[in-house]
């Protein structure tokens, strides 16, 4: 099994943090307090130049790399590397006072003023010619620095333009998908309130002003975003590539930023990155679902490219831009890094190394606090990982081998969202998605998540939850991974539409999934907050919320009903054996224990199983990651208490080199890094 | 006693809904079905061409009308006749690109894209101009098919523009009231805040950039609003009857709807008809106080003509736009299209027949489902409703009557809204006027629902709960209707102003209601939410919330007085004989049994009594409509659980054929219509 | 001891209010009741002209002073005076017509219409001319007129503007301050997201279309605003004074409006004056706080000058505004009008004098009702008052004597608010200050509020909470303080931040705070809503909420620590000997009692006490006012139930003129005014 590498030239786990030496320029003082300061730390890696556009062009084609070269320099002399950022997320007040073209328009058509970041049109040509001249700049200049280790292209790419450069655009963006305006007319349904188009020009993006009822067009809006979003980071790429072909570049990935689809935005890069800013309290019952919602997004960004990514941002102690900014517990900030580790990443980076005087990050976390010094239990705590992370050079570039699979699509996502039914306020795909990937996290299982368009075949379990949307090659995909033998399951809302939000006729879910599942769905009972049905699964009884669909047996076997309303006696949990596989399906919310226990029970059936042999007491989980070889585990305790395993292997500490067996005790939030060889 | 029919030329039960074939112009398949399955339905009304003005004038000038003739032939060949729409509800992409004017302008001035419905200026002559060319060439074509029952004018008139053409209709409309500044000044009350007009052209509508504390000019900014929506309705009627002058046209009313007044948009049409879409939750503590609330509406819109209206739009399952949107339970539909009938409806419609594909209602409940076929709970509750209707003709045309009226005043809700004081979030006049009905329609007492300007000559008792608004003509008719003897309870908030929300002086309430009711109002002490003070009305200590008025007697009598606060032993209900008649006032908001209590014993005393024999328990009701000669009594039990009441007479059941008397036993969401000849 | 006067020539508590006589012109009898009611209720002045500019210039150029002219003989007739209000606060519909630009402009670009009041740009040339013309107009009409009594400079004077006048004297202001854009780019921190400014053309005012993220940007725009309006205020008083140099001018301040500064639009005038608009329920949960925070403000508004302020606007019964209006309860409305003049107020005004028929506060409460005389039970309450008020003679002019302040500063309330961290959504500032203030009231101490540029030197012990900024001249007046012998009392948050937010490097609290303290401030641990840590003070457990600071000592000793989480045994209280005084901190948000006992200590071990010798039950508290020779002692008992305490003194009552001396009763809102001297 070949090892995939963030860089071929420095394969060390990457430790370090967005670095801002542009705002200490007249503080020579504590640029070499920096310096010091990261090899105390242990750092190795800087993300340096992210927002220094009016630092690097402080007028219109006057340059000034001075703070720059000495930090590439610098930090090279004291063993480190630099992500060297391209500085289009905030332009310099110059520019906008210059060419007002390159401010965003917002929906209800209002002009934008110079302010903030990530404020520019992504269409604009001179913003596209002035972004693709610096980073040009950059790239011809430090080509050959040997600091130079990779590019960070802008930061945390998001938001929308409605200037007449982006609504024409979205307009060919949509005669290239629908090539006739009759097709368009077809797919959003335009004959409903006399929409239909009649000239290509009469098309204007989604806007409180104007149209904001046409689901399929609130949804090619957002797929255009994404589009024009990639287009214009594509074009910034380009400009470093001329000068540094091979040189690897990726972008700080948000979860659910800006309404943008990461996993195209992803794609577009060599190694995916992303910033992670879970909001923790310290205690068990907040922390451990959190926990396990931050590994379901290490997993969906792995499994865009299915190999090592990057942790760009994360706090080493609080933020500052939540409604509350907790500390970081003692030992939260070494468990919250390794678990990235455990599940793929090979950096752990941070937003940011020093904290700011002014502005609206000053306090944001940081390595080094406004005291200035090492003292500090963040600094301690940091240096600390920095010395454990040191020892992993054997697991960078390893892979993460999974049997399991949870299908989580955006598009899907905005599809139900948008769509007008049922409840309205909150539609609960990714909640209901996360309530689906816990069941998988606690029992230790590897498991990636994966879009709608993402190849199913190697997989032995996928879980599906709210698959709204599906189009027909979907549809085809889905029912040749059960012919084939493989296990799915799904819920409520599955199968209703097609890509564009379309009905499918003939009764729901769509197409051969009635055969995969063996059941008709006639009608989505939606339930007030607080109303509850029940349903009998296995002699147990279930609570059921927000969602009762009313199916009929169509060759499924019922393995529970309704207990309650009108429905009692209907089936609520159905199984059905489609070719060499099985399909689940789970017609409730449900609002208990049910989709643990089912998970638990599908998972012994497809005889898939924890790479740790051990109990896992709750709170605890295992990750692993291999080289075909050896087999790395992560054995991570979430809880605020101490936890007590054991295992019938004999592994090796990867840190102490002491041999591992038996009963194995586990401090809180202790995070125990093992290997042993593949069998 | 004579029948008034919604049309002469059809005398039976309408049942249909909303019928878009412009959508599937390219599924004739799906238009086949459709003729099939009305008739398995037993529809007999089919609402067609409401949003076809893109399919109906495609680009301007060109029409196509084949959709609509086919489906005029179509369901006249099936038996059933057409309610033809005009399309003016929302316009082709075409004309608001041609013609920018018709879009509307908000109230801050920004000006609206084209899109969604509902989104045109009333006052524009271009859509005006376009609107009446449309609706003149559906009329001449249509004149004479044998299909064309009535006109269905528009849909759901509402809404607001603020364009120039707006303001300036806005000024005129002023002159005409006022005829001078001065007059307007003073009614306005300028000279606070040095608002005093010099010249009209200085008067704008309010808005937030602007104006928002004149409540005069609010009031008579949405008097104009209603005045103009009137205004282009009437030239939409004009164009159709310059062909069709006995086709009776009708368009479909909101209970409170973009704050017009109902009532006004009603009058202007020779039938009255309206759209119902209460929030059911299929459990008796929410449903049977919403249920009084429908029929509440009813009353009012049947009030406003004194004859049989038409229930123009319900769903057969559930809604898609509300928060939540459950679906009815088995006999809901039964039972509310019955209850509709009851109170005066001679239709039961539909929005929609069928499930579109696409957009913004592709979830709303319908007769036809996406499954596309009359296998479903929903055909099948609809087809047996159907079936019941057919055997209703006798009752088609028949009257009800009232000697109770309840006065609930659009106008006067506005203006107590509007002003600044007591309880500023929500003034809560709608809630209390149903909280007063409430005691009337568990009693099966007819009652109409009128407002201020309406004849009170013919009433027994006249229940008008904050009637805070009392212009000088309204003193009198009030006056004039105690002294002949009539029965009359309010309650605090009476008479503090005139029709423009000047205080009166002298004291409250206002001129001669102070002898009327033989009390003087000194103050209104405003209770927090969660406050409640006490009085003592017969024995019996109730709760008050919200608001406790400070009365003083001159002339009435206390039937009871304040127990808690300061005023404890203040007057807290009187009542005063004026005249032949009596005036009951309430002084408080009550939070519990006493407005209930108090309305028996006043029913009791003016012998006012159900035209139902037999005990009503909760949830049970009984309504009648009569031609003079028979009786006939709708008999509803709107609880989740059986019901058992008793009669002395001998009915028959209308359906069955079967005769009533004794016990009678009612099963869930049971409707029994009985009749029997009046004595 | 000199008296200070409001007025050299009419030496009585005035008694009056807001009186709109240009409402009336058409009804000479109301006129003539308002004469005969005033002498009725006791009143000697009037706020006349306030909103009146449409009715004294009903066309530009064009006066009528007719109404003021029989307003001011008749007012003096009866023995009354004039406080003559200039008439800027709303102007006429024909001036905003013909000149637009005196609309504002909002901070989305958006212009006003003309509408509401305070809707004028600060900044118009053309507005500044015609306000004082009018205001040049008045005071030279009335200059003479034996009624004048002082100036009322517009009314509440609040509010932005955004339009290019107000923009480029935004950056005049900037230039002013800063001098070079270097300076102004380091103090902003520009840096930061690329924000660098290179021309002072490139700075916009903070826009939500805009800049909002810069912290400093927005304290600037905030001390703008207030400069604008101050430099606005002194142009009106200008015009005033070249009539009347010696008629004392003031304006009627708020506590937090429109976010500018009271204390620098006071600082502008010669006599501080405030409207009080308290929310009281009747209960004495809420009403005693609420009481306190009412003697905040009069506190905070008599230290602006040291000397007796006005009591400006208060209502007799009820507001209208607010969200619930509740009537007083019977006594309330002497309580509260007394207790403003125990702490230092010279009169007790109305808004309004007479309800107005129409618009915006018609049913704000009044003197005179609209049932037009004096037989309501709120005119017998004003009229007992004004004879009490009458007997107050010897008190008009008298001082407040204090050894202790309070320090709440509104430009260290706004630099929090701004700030980004910790909890975002409510710093609660003001409420901390109110916190601290509680303990203080409640104990009868006299207590200045005082902002941070005041002199600290007269005090024996100041209390800071929440004192975030803290620039080099405060850090060394507080160091001097302590040094001289004075007690200070700090909070978590203490000198964070220089006046523009920039944080101070090198530890928290900032320079010689570190050492007056004796501690560091390493981390701030922000709680979620609903969790409680805990701490241990002299035995006893505390519970801290929202920030907990961990903090080491550096020579202070602790008086508690933390009990629970990891930080248990951290310092949470400490005190330090610093020079001659003694400087306590409080790292955590108290949730109980720990504010109280500590500052009962403190003022133990100051030896402050009450001038007043007995117990003081809870609500009833005792302020005291001297003019050196007499001390005149307020005894208010702010409960619902009659209250007990006693003396050993021996006092005459005020108004009685009977000795009051050992067991004192207080009935439920009594105030009893006690006078002894000065030992």
């Amino acid at each position: 099994m070949e090892k995939k590498y963030i860089s071929d030239r420095f394969k060390h786990i990457l430790h370090g943090g967005d670095y801002n030496p542009d705002q200490w320029q007249d503080s020579p003082n504590v640029l070499s307090e920096d310096m010091r300061l990261m090899k105390l730390a242990g750092c190795n890696a800087m993300s340096v130049g992210i927002f220094a556009w009016a630092a690097l062009e402080p007028r219109e084609g006057e340059y000034d790399f001075s703070f720059l070269d000495k930090a590439m320099d610098d930090i090279y002399e004291n063993g480190g590397r630099v992500i060297l950022a391209t500085p289009s997320g905030a332009r310099p007040a110059w520019l906008s006072q210059k060419y007002p073209e390159v401010l965003r328009t917002n929906a209800d058509r209002s002009k934008r003023l110079h302010g903030s970041r990530h404020n520019h049109c992504f269409s604009s040509p001179v913003y596209r010619e002035k972004v693709a001249n610096i980073n040009r700049r950059l790239a011809e200049r430090y080509k050959d620095h040997p600091a130079l280790l990779m590019w960070h292209i802008s930061n945390e790419y998001g938001g929308e333009c409605h200037c007449e450069y982006c609504r024409e655009a979205f307009r060919s963006f949509l005669k290239d998908k629908y090539k006739t305006l009759d097709a368009l007319n077809h797919e959003w349904w335009t004959a409903f309130w006399a929409h239909t188009y009649t000239d290509w020009s009469q098309i204007e993006p989604p806007s409180t002003l104007g149209e904001s009822s046409v689901q399929a067009m609130k949804l090619d809006w957002r797929r255009f975003v994404t589009h024009q979003t990639v287009d214009f980071m594509k074009a910034e790429i380009a400009a470093v590539r001329e000068f540094t072909p091979t040189v690897p570049v990726t972008t700080n990935l948000m979860q659910q930023f800006g309404d943008t689809d990461a996993r195209e935005l992803g794609a577009a890069c060599d190694i995916i990155s992303w910033d992670s800013y879970p909001a923790w309290r310290g205690n068990d019952e907040n922390d451990i679902v959190t926990d396990a919602g931050v590994a379901f997004w290490h997993d969906l960004f792995r499994s865009i490219k299915h190999r090592p990514f990057m942790l760009m941002e994360s706090t080493p102690s609080h933020t500052n831009w939540k409604e509350y900014n907790k500390l970081k517990r003692p030992g939260q900030h070494a468990l919250y890094s390794l678990q990235a580790v455990a599940h793929g990443s090979d950096t752990v980076q941070y937003f940011q190394w020093r904290k700011s005087r002014g502005a609206t990050e000053q306090f944001h976390g940081a390595v080094v606090d406004h005291v200035g010094n090492e003292h500090t239990r963040v600094f301690r705590e940091v240096a600390s990982l920095g010395a454990r992370l040191a020892k992993l050079d054997a697991i960078v570039g390893t892979a993460t081998s999974c049997r399991t699979a949870l299908l989580y699509d955006y598009d899907n996502d905005w599809a139900l969202s948008y769509a007008a039914g049922f409840q309205n306020a909150d539609k609960k795909v990714f909640e209901t998605a996360k309530k689906h990937y816990f069941p998988l996290w606690k029992r230790g299982i590897n498991t990636d998540v994966i879009g709608r368009d993402d190849d199913l075949s190697g997989y032995d379990l996928i879980v599906a939850p709210m698959l709204y949307t599906v189009p027909s090659a979907l549809e085809d995909k889905l029912e040749e991974y059960v012919r084939n033998g493989g296990t799915l399951l799904c819920t409520y809302t599955t199968g209703m539409v097609n890509e564009n939000g379309l009905c499918h006729l003939g009764g729901f879910p769509a197409g051969k999934l009635k055969e995969v599942f063996g059941i008709w769905n006639e009608e989505i009972d939606t339930l007030y907050p607080g109303e509850f049905n029940t349903a009998e699964v296995g002699g147990k009884e279930y609570r059921a919320t927000d969602y009762c669909e009313l199916l009929h047996l169509r060759g499924a076997r019922a393995l529970g009903t309704y207990t309650s309303d009108f429905y009692t006696g209907m089936p609520a949990v159905t199984v059905n054996t489609y070719g060499k596989g099985k399909a689940y399906y789970i017609a409730f919310r449900d609002a208990g224990d049910l989709t643990d226990e089912l998970t638990g029970h599908i998972l012994e059936e497809c005889g898939i199983t924890s790479d740790f042999d051990g109990t896992l007491p709750y709170g605890v989980t295992a990750h692993s990651r291999t080289d075909g070889e050896t087999l790395f585990l992560f054995l991570e305790n979430h809880a605020t208490t101490p936890a007590v395993t054991q295992t019938a292997h004999t592994w090796h500490n990867v840190e102490s080199g002491e041999a591992v067996t038996g009963e194995i005790s586990l401090k809180p939030y202790e995070v125990l890094i093992l290997a042993r060889k593949v069998q």
